[in-house]
């Protein structure tokens, strides 16, 4: 099978005009079939701040109303899609920004609203391969931001992490596919103060042990339990480190079965 | 070679929302390949005002600076264009959103600044036909918004009647295309006050004479020329109507050459 690259980057490349310019350069010569995965970063704070949009935490998650969605849908799908799109043609890369909504791409149900009522927010239960298979055969590399929709009508806020783990997933029929989570760090850090305590491999007894002793924090959880899903479903490589990993031999962590 | 229906609809169907879902119930329903191209409507003022953003105009026109080139971004290309894709999707017609930096789809060149500087507005140049014919080919509906790029990174505000006619003249190479504006009015109207005074049909010869005489009116005048542009590149059939005409037998303003 060929080899696709699967990556994602985060708010610390989305919000920083010339890192974002850096890694699209890099992404744009990667050769073969690829796709991008991206965050959406702080601005969607700011942006409801200026709307007067209310923006509701519960247990220090936002909740997507109505109107959250609607700012974030013109934010990840319009603004920063749309943008990554055009600068990755003009870099020669032929891309096509996606929701889940677009080409049926990525289907999710939304979260039920007990015990906590997140709004619009989905669990992914689809990927579209066939349609993906279609454009990475036609050269395209599609450009995925955070949301999908429920086949009804409705677009729903998704983690950017869970897109890129599913997709890989869904893509490991076709592909051997490669999932790169690239962040602000320069990989799975044993101290989070010094960024040369990178854990070259992880697998999952030991990611259980360092969770247990509370050496990994609580953001990094979801992110490794999403590459281990993905590794056990059939996705070949799976590392995490930051956006120079793509091109570079620069440190990373590796995750292993 | 197969028929193609391309339609467009403007402010009047986007701005409304119960006018929306009929019409892409209509939309849903047309049998065969189909493209969708709609404008922006009213609400690009109405956030730039609660956005702060200053809203130039030049001898009634719009200019499009940077900022208001990223806010109709956010919302022709994420919350309209997005909306109306998930929307599609629960009808079971299988779409996609579309920018014109979206699989490189329709580039432009930047307007020249001179005589007047409208900022980033697009004068287009080229379709992508083998890419829009490899969606319709699949059973994807592509649904374009007013914005093509100019493939060296810059997104570009471009009139969305001028879009479907230069798609509609590029897809004839392929189908038998039936371009259909779709507006407020029945038809091209004899009198504006009088939404009985539909023009059957008009050729040019007609259209010159009644636009000599006064009586179409200035909106109307590009829109027309973008027809008979259209005609002049071999699209099969040009109708001028309300969103009612792809699907009932209403009165409408056929154009000929």
């Amino acid at each position: 099978m060929a080899e696709l690259k699967l990556v994602k980057i985060g708010g610390n490349v989305i919000e920083n005009r010339e890192a974002l310019a850096d890694f699209l350069e890099d992404f744009a010569a990667l050769n073969g079939p690829k796709v991008l995965v991206h965050g959406g970063g702080k601005e969607a704070t700011q942006m409801a701040k200026k709307l007067g949009v209310n923006v509701q935490l519960i247990e220090g998650r936002r909740v997507t109303d109505a109107k959250n969605l609607e700012l974030i849908t013109m934010l990840y799908a319009g603004k920063l899609n749309k943008n990554i799109v055009a600068q990755l043609q003009a870099l020669g890369c032929n891309s096509l920004g996606l929701t889940g909504a677009d080409g049926n791409s990525i289907l999710a149900e939304k979260r039920p609203s007990k015990p906590i009522d997140f709004g619009f927010v989905g669990d992914l239960t689809e990927v579209n391969q066939s349609f993906f298979k279609m454009l990475l055969d036609s050269g395209i590399s599609p450009v995925c931001c955070a949301l999908s929709h429920d086949g009804k009508g409705q677009l729903l806020n998704t983690n950017a992490d869970t897109i890129a783990a599913t997709l890989a997933s869904g893509l490991s029929d076709h592909f051997d596919v490669s999932l790169n989570y690239c962040f602000e760090k320069n990989g799975v850090l044993l101290d989070l103060e010094d960024d040369r305590s990178v854990i070259q491999t992880l697998d999952e007894t030991n990611y259980l042990k360092l969770k247990s002793e509370g050496v990994l924090h609580t953001g990094m959880l979801p992110k490794l339990e999403n590459c281990f899903t993905a590794l056990k479903a059939g996705v070949k490589q799976v590392r995490i480190g930051s956006p120079k990993i793509i091109t570079e031999s620069v440190n990373y962590t590796q995750i292993i079965n």
